[in-house]
């Protein structure tokens, strides 16, 4: 198996590599309750976040420090005065890569990383470039899955909310394709439907799918509901229209009724109010549990890119 | 005795557990001349800012590495991509709890401090909750006259600026009530006098106060002298109101001449021009130790609290 | 000879203090291929930025993290609320340092460094003071020149660009008179050229120099070519005399061809387009290793200053 090194896109990732990602976070859950280690002592990551993303930043700072290590930082890179002066993203990194071991790069520009990992000598981890890929999200996804319902082979998922531009939701349904026996159901407002290329992705590998319009009929059929924000600069001046698509799916405490002991509640965070805080205390709500997984992957990614 | 957990407001505060904590604190002194300990290591303090406040963030890092823990931080959680979109303030605590074990809380809302420990399973340190509370800043106004007078019952104090408004003034006030003998005389312009509510309390527990308007004969009565900076923001238009009260009470060295030779003078800083900086080089002049004590307190909290 | 306490100008370095300087700063060499020392565990710098500078910044922090260290940062001091509220420099000093060992202080007005070395009694190290003094970048150049030409005395150098604004280029020529041997060759465009004091200065110490309009011809006679970008404020309206200057002198790989064998190309970046992308794989580009050296002469002043 090749060592891992750059992780840039959700698409790099086999099912052997990701059994490998998930072995070494359980591991990193116990070292955490150890309250770390020591093994990337005095190694040092650059977080260069050219848009801010303080929850993204904070959890990959967390699973530095958690192993040892130390962080250098800024959340305004854009304003950095060398991009300001013109400076490219290609000499930025050739620079940050003399100051740090591994470079955790957000950029507003879609294919950002890219860039980033064919001109630098140290890792670039991927936390999100523009509508593009954010691997890291789409990692902690599919280990709480695996690690709340005990498996990922025949896996029911309703994924709930804005799947058009949801970049998490196509995200998990890209890496559902990998195991067999996958069932994916749809449920999403008219505006803001599951577009045809992922449609036509879990054709071609065989992922069954259902478009359903009726949330409450899919609760009960499912392991794992995954909800999403429906995101209002998404409709421009289409209020109204946003009002309807937001009102529409809401998880409260009558829909959690219908979904069965042993299935999950998801959400990538952010909530407002797709999901009702009544919903919090109930032991399926494993939204904030899935926050915290971010922590445990981002240290295996850390661990694995810096042993390489 | 409980053990510490939550440090919410100055209220919390008995006699018996300000004795603790400045008996930690002395310890802590001798900890930062060895140069720290490693007590606190990889421990996380996250530093959760809704509003700036450098100087409040940077003692309580300091503290935090001074005993070998890690810190996460941010000073514009209010820009915070999740605030803007919409999240709640416990929503925020609930993730932020996952990254990190002791969470230091400043922001623009009173109450705020109080709704974070509420939902909070590490502990929440107020570092300023608007116009409310600043419990860290009330102790370490008060460790400092215990250490640079050596007793606190008979103690004699003078307020002096804006009586108002000042949340340090009023909070030293509060805590002095716990101590035997205690008498205070407050010095202000007329438009921002000390508030009925903490007479009353002070009445109530048996503290004798004055109202003075001569700072020079105050100065050879008391013990203490705390000077605050009239805050020009609470007084909108009224600018000739703002620079009157502004110069009324101004410290310098012919001030200091009434002062007797044990006596000292504190302020909370930042100030403008109510101490004329030809005061600091006269031993009395405690202001940058008292901001230097922050330091100390902090770390005796963070060691009681992640060690509760 | 006397040890390093405050950092603030070129001009406080002999020959003898420099040569001491890059001793240490070769043995940080080492230290980072051995990831870091633990030598300055748990002390504490404080980056004050007045200004925002992400690169020198992140350089000093990494210089301070390979050692052991630990960091407290704000890259908006200027906003500070202390500053806002009218703090002066002299103030924010006093606080800082109770909560530091070391201040790196970058701000917009020259001589504010000298300021805060007056009344502080930790090392300041003056990370640049507005268009006045930024004594490691000067540093760091003098040591990639000896690192990678092997020496100083002889050497013949280019100082290409604008070299009546570039407070690189300027402190470059100043330092470089402390060795033997030593030629300049000025190639500006002609509204930005090499200013008087400079040349006075390097004719009172002995120090050849020439004025050059054709690059071509003297990248052939130098060992060091030292390229500077074309600021655009320096030109306010200008917009024509700009982009005149600007195009003017570019090195590309046909200018290249003309360097010798054993020269090299600096730049203290960031550059725009005074230097062609093709170059950067050239063995002869030596900018990004000399972005490189800053976080070894930044270790080797911190450890100096720490241990004075």
């Amino acid at each position: 198996m090749d060592s891992l090194f750059h992780v840039i896109e959700a698409q790099q990732f086999s099912r052997d590599i990701m059994d490998e990602i998930f072995g070494v976070t359980r591991e990193m859950e116990n070292v955490v309750s150890r309250y770390g280690s020591n093994i990337l002592n005095r190694r040092i990551m650059a977080t260069l976040f050219y848009e801010p993303s303080t929850r993204t930043r904070l959890s990959f700072e967390a699973a530095m420090y958690r192993l040892g290590g130390e962080v250098i930082t800024t959340e305004s890179a854009r304003e950095f005065s060398s991009a300001a002066k013109g400076e490219t993203l290609e000499d930025t990194i050739r620079i940050v890569e003399g100051y740090a071991d591994v470079i955790v790069l957000r950029h507003y520009e879609s294919g950002s990383a890219r860039r980033a990992a064919e001109v630098s000598r140290v890792p670039i981890l991927n936390a999100g470039d523009g509508p593009g890929q954010h691997p890291t999200q789409a990692l902690l996804d599919v280990y709480t899955i695996q690690k709340e319902i005990g498996r990922l082979d025949g896996i029911h998922v309703a994924l709930v909310g804005d799947l058009a531009n949801g970049r998490t939701a196509r995200s998990l349904a890209y890496l559902l394709t990998k195991y067999e026996g996958v069932k994916l159901y749809f449920v999403a407002p008219e505006m803001v439907r599951m577009r045809d290329d992922i449609k036509a992705y879990l054709t071609e590998h065989g992922v069954a799918f259902e478009e359903e319009d009726d949330l409450m009929s899919v609760m009960s059929k499912v392991d794992v509901v995954y909800q999403t924000r429906i995101q209002r600069e998404r409709f421009g001046d289409r209020i109204q229209d946003y009002e309807r698509a937001r009102g529409k799916y809401i998880i409260d405490v009558e829909t959690m009724s219908t979904l069965s002991e042993n299935a999950i509640v998801m959400h990538p965070l952010p909530r407002v109010d797709e999901i009702d805080p009544a919903v919090d205390t109930d032991p399926r709500a494993a939204y904030f549990r899935q926050a915290h997984n971010g922590v445990f992957i981002r240290m295996a990614l850390l661990q694995m890119v810096l042993e390489a």
